[in-house]
């Protein structure tokens, strides 16, 4: 490979020649050579170009900067948003807490992509923009990698997580609607208990994402707040007057969403209770998820020696000689996805309460974390809904045989017949292996027709709405 | 110890002779030595004698039982939330998953001690109350068992957390406006950085637990939510009408905080989300506060070898022969208390995320472990607040000597004598070990009264308000 | 209640008047109100009672102390070794995060005490022993403290955890050995597969126990490294020659247990890795103990809409009326036991990533949480064997009838019949709901003799030995 | 893109032209859209070429497969590892819980790339090889996946944890020896203690990393057995006589890796512990990381205005301007991966406890998450080692201050003029903020020469070896 070279205040680097990157990021690629290249997230180089393209117009209106180097920065951040540089962004996760390296990554790449663009090569000839001094004034990678961690959680929240999870709710939802009146054996503790409806059991389902889209939306004003115009230790030094709510009102425009300066920088900069706080509400759902799918999949065991009172689709074979092996492969993806999360939720948790005064350094640790948590929700929300949920029937056969046989429908009988007769009844089929109608009829404690008047599972799962 | 002979359904069990309790309380007793005895917290059985006073009284106005039943029931809760029978409730934590035990328990002492206090003697004459017809009537554990886990966390958390946690906040606001003007090195990476005030840096501690406050208030209203009504699935089997909301209006009434009936009764006994969510609050204000305690004992440090920026109350002998060693035992208290309730809300995750079909049968664990959170955290933010927020001082000498030995406050003159030159004058005094006033005047860039004019921390601080 | 006074280096303290304690217990007391009292466990102050003798002996070996001290130290330790003092120690957890206090609990308790023993009132006369020139010569809480910790949690676990879980383990060997020829269902992805023996699928959580076992062994070593004679910061600063060795020899004699003093005392302060390193295995056990009684709670679910193929015992009544609805309640509160040393795992790695420098502070964290976990598991095993474990018994009928009617049992025709016709019988059944042997019938593929021949389950499952 | 068509049982799929996989793994490219695409670890992909190869050779043996069949196995799977097919395997994480679509991607693979290099195109010509009859012969997803998952995580151990650890323990333990007589103030309760050498410090991490390592080996031998020979349900059906032994030790002659069978197939296919265990040694040594990290970059805090006793490396720049701000960013990456490491634990830990019947679901998340761990800390490490560790010198000037100032070397004085008069002249120096000596012989308590001779810091440190 070609290399050309650059100084920066240590000395000389040698960078690949065509690379956009410039020293800074060359040295971070030698000095962090841990787990696989880019691993940064592509939402974080998006976060830094929105920023970039908002600081360069506040700093232009702030007269910092000229028409010129305002519009060769935004050019470049649009090519950026439009994907165009994706393979200029070679650092990992696992560098400098702040992610100070990624800032100047992206400063050098829009300094020299708008050099070429300008017509010029990189190094030579006046430079366009300088990384420092133009694309990255009036910021520090202190208030501008926090400020692309909001952007990039918020989005992607607003953008994939929400409506995953709408979209997933909404078809349990409408199951729940469609199967309101069959009625089957409920469970408790895993034993059989009083009837309930195949759609009351689905509607509890949905509730539960419900509360955690509620739990999830209730996170996003903390996030919405953003650190820029802090620099580098949250009091705003070098920065012009207005700034902060300016630049905040730029990103808002340039994303169309509601971002607005952090009222309190210092906590901005030095903790990300916000990721921690969002975070949180990406593993309830976690854990509501994993209730789900853990359910559906018992209740489509089988064919034979399980459950079986639903089918879920049979997505690809499940054996080569058995058919009916529809194996619940969704819900396992699923399912590990939640313990992603509920892992994840510990890293993030362990970064956030170990800043040190004035910065939290634990800055790409929770940002790829919290972001991985966000779009593995949002993907398998999304695979679950269309491979499985949408397509579950109730086995009808199967729930009625169950139901019918349980014995926790003598219950019916204790106001007709009284409780000590009812239980005798119970006792009688249980140890005979027979059903209720039988013994009861047998011991001639109601007739027959008496028996199918009574005991009406529809009877005892209350008011359907 | 002398025994009384008490039936149930299994047969006969010996029960201690005058214990309140009877069979199925001594049977889990036999069954369940796991751990200290009588773990099962007391918050829990104040949440069962509120609801079982609100049962009493909506059943009664259902017609489903005497009056005199009614004040039978609501006198003894009354005894109970005023700690008279604390000794009648030995189950542990580690029972039947759906807390069973403990609401049977409760049922037992009620109808006991009603006996006794109608002027009977346990187990003779008729009956005042049957513990599971009257008692227990319209509940099952199912639906009881969540609603006192609710209970308890919402008043724990309004009587105790709250207070505590504003508490806290309150003196570090106060103090952050006190020292609003004292100007101080600012760190980041831990390294010296730009200066801040002091006040700015505790008014980030604020701010963290502002934020924590908003986000364990947004969990209320899903805590709120009682499960009371949907009895052994969510169905509400066997309850008379409208007897949800009327409970849950009664329990409202009694404890004087805004319960609500839960909309959707099979998630309310299913799934523990509201458990899960308002637990993510309180662990988000762990993370805060070990942050806050970290960095309060990092500049707290010293006499001699250490930060030393602030002085903090010594509160016990340090060291028997060295003065001036306070050992920041209340932070070391809080940080401990911080990596408990990290790991509670793991233990509470794994309960929540484990359901089956129509119960949750992790309930004891998610309610022990969401008391010990809140109240440990409430109970360490007073000590933390008393016995080291409110003392912290400034060690303004200490301060001082640091501010103006740093060098990075040769960024003031970036603007007077160039880049270049004020690099030069860091290098140099870093070099020599020796004060950058010294080494710009000895370089003869500026005189010793332009320095003086020039480099004011104080202006580099941004505007404080 | 009546009060002493009594004086430490800050000054006056008011102590109760008959307690052991002095100042500085009263100090801590005062200044930690931070949960229930007394939350310190009892198994740490035992901890220190045998170091505070061995402690004793080895300062009277090095003519440090007089043999009337030694004999006055060692009495009171004995004393508190036999459960007779256990009201002197009314500290809680979260105190000092190096124990301090405790420490200086035990020192206060074992002079007042000898004091008294001597025949004086506690404050009157010569002191008989000074708490810290005496009880604690040759010390600091720095090492005495982990010491105790080490202590503690070896004796637990080897004389609760090891035989508690071995006898777990045995108990499902013995159930495995009785039920080898068993032939039932084995299950996949929740779904049927091909058969297995009952004793087989016990046999997998007997090695998973074995392997636990092994792990928890594993840590041991590591465990039995003692922090005394480190002192303060590691370097045995007052400590006389040999001081280290001599008083683990010690320990090792009084404990009977195989106790060294750690090679390196600046891990042993600083760090608390053994314990870490020792819940890890815990926390694996908890692992497999969950899947272990999560699997027995699925086999016995029912009795009738559940998979049944087993019986556990009846330990309280499961539902009033319905027979057979017997709660997995053992199940229940080990996977709740599973849950919390899973969290407790958090909390403890949580402590031991956080130590500053020489010393870590979350020692008390540290132990609290895993004797709790090492307790829980011994009691929660022991209750899951003689509750639970012991009464497994298959439900023959069930399970002959699950495996005779799965689909699975065509793949023994594929040698006979090849795949392709063994398939379509297969999917004949599986369309028709009918069983294998009658499809293979009809279809003409084999004779009802030759089926009897050929599927048989007992051929399928290996050998069994 | 050109598609071929591919049938399986469940009907026709389209496959990408060239692709080598099939129908199996496009299904599961298409039903699993979750996360980025090809994330299933190269290193699992390794281990499946590592047993296909050894299964082949175990079948030839036993007479299943022609020789021919056996080296067209073989030549693929050597292909494989020599890294030829990386862009065959576009499968993720999030699939089938038991890895099943990795297996047949694997399969299918090997089946038609060994026909390519048989001179055929693939779909067309008798098949060389069958994906399941010949290259999955003897094998079930089910006990292959987890071989595979014991093969990688078992070799990264080998190959790059265990190295990369000594490598940076090997430093520590070279600075301790070559820094054993620098003597520096020690800390506890991150205040001023006792003295201590830099040496004694250090020596502490090597011993932390010492057990780790220890620890970690510990885990291997669980590590090493290997589950092939189960098939489907841990019974071995289909498999020839003494397969399950051969096939291990054809692995163990392929990876020159002590690989042996595991003796219980049932546990192996069911559970993972022996991930769990070995990375709960993982998560230790994570917990030992971030302790020595955070330890180091304290030391190095400053340049002015922090603890400063050593210098760290300057491998990039800290700021522009100010000279002396050496970021610890190695550390911070370090302590990035401690927290990610602690995330993993969690989420496989998780993973592990779920498991229903006869087969684990949580394969792949349990093994991307093991492989992440063992990988990131091997990175960490050796980076952390060459670009911090490595480069740690003491400042000596700084750190002959700190412990010359400290008010705890009064100690030394206590055997010459008595606690009191010692306890006197530390409490004068504390309150007049001057030195020891000083106020020694401003008392009159000593000469100057007599502190000199007295107060020896290096007398304080106890024996160093």
């Amino acid at each position: 490979m070609n290399y050309r070279i650059e100084k920066d205040t240590m000395g000389e680097v040698r960078v690949p020649q065509d690379s956009y990157w410039g020293a800074q990021t060359e040295r971070s690629r030698n000095n962090f050579k841990i787990g696989p290249s880019a691993s940064m997230p592509d939402k974080i180089i998006e976060g830094f170009a929105y920023l970039k393209k908002a600081a360069a117009y506040t700093n232009f209106d702030a007269g910092l900067i000229t028409i010129i180097k305002r519009d060769a920065i935004a050019t470049v951040c649009d090519e950026i948003l439009e994907g165009k540089l994706k393979d200029q962004f070679p650092l990992v996760i696992w560098q400098t807490g702040s992610g100070t390296q990624s800032n100047m990554n992206v400063n050098e790449v829009i300094a020299n992509r708008a050099h070429v663009l300008a017509g010029h090569k990189i190094g030579e000839g006046t430079p366009t923009l300088l990384a420092n001094d133009d694309v990255n004034k009036s910021q520090s990678s202190n208030d501008t990698f926090p400020t692309a961690m909001h952007i990039a959680a918020y989005k992607t929240i607003i953008e994939h997580t929400l409506p995953a999870l709408s979209q997933l709710k909404n078809t349990l939802k409408d199951k729940s609607a469609t199967f309101k009146n069959v009625v089957k054996i409920g469970r408790t503790h895993l034993m059989d208990a009083t009837p309930i409806t195949l759609g009351q059991e689905l509607s509890g389902y949905a509730a539960q994402l419900e509360y955690g889209i509620k739990a999830l939306e209730n996170t996003l004003p903390h996030l919405s707040e953003l650190a820029l115009g802090g620099t580098a230790v949250g009091t705003g030094l070098n920065t012009p007057k207005g700034y902060a709510i300016n630049v905040a009102n730029y990103i808002a425009k340039f994303t169309q969403l509601p971002f607005i300066t952090a009222p309190n920088k210092f906590e901005a900069l030095a903790a990300h209770d916000a990721i921690v706080e969002s975070h949180g509400a990406l593993k309830q759902i976690a854990v509501s998820l994993n209730k789900i799918a853990n359910d559906i999949r018992l209740l489509a065991s089988g064919p034979r020696s399980g459950i079986g009172e639903i089918h879920i689709p049979e997505n690809e074979p499940g054996s080569s000689i058995m058919p009916g092996k529809v194996n619940p492969t969704q819900c396992e993806a699923l399912t590990m996805v939640a313990a992603q999360v509920m892992g994840n939720d510990v890293a993030i948790s362990i970064g956030g309460m170990q800043g040190h005064y004035e910065l939290n350094v634990f800055k790409p640790l929770m940002a790829s974390n919290f972001l991985e948590s966000a779009s593995l929700l949002a993907d398998a929300c999304i695979s679950f809904d269309i491979h499985c949920a949408k397509g579950i029937e109730p086995n009808y056969k199967r729930i009625a045989e169950l139901v019918s046989n349980s014995l926790m429908l003598v219950t019916a009988l204790n106001t007709k017949i009284g409780y000590y007769k009812a239980a005798e009844i119970a006792q009688t089929a249980h140890k005979n292996g027979t059903s209720l109608k039988e013994e009861a009829v047998r011991l001639g404690y109601v007739t027959e027709q008496e028996f199918e008047d009574w005991v009406k599972p529809e009877s005892m799962v209350g008011t359907i709405e």
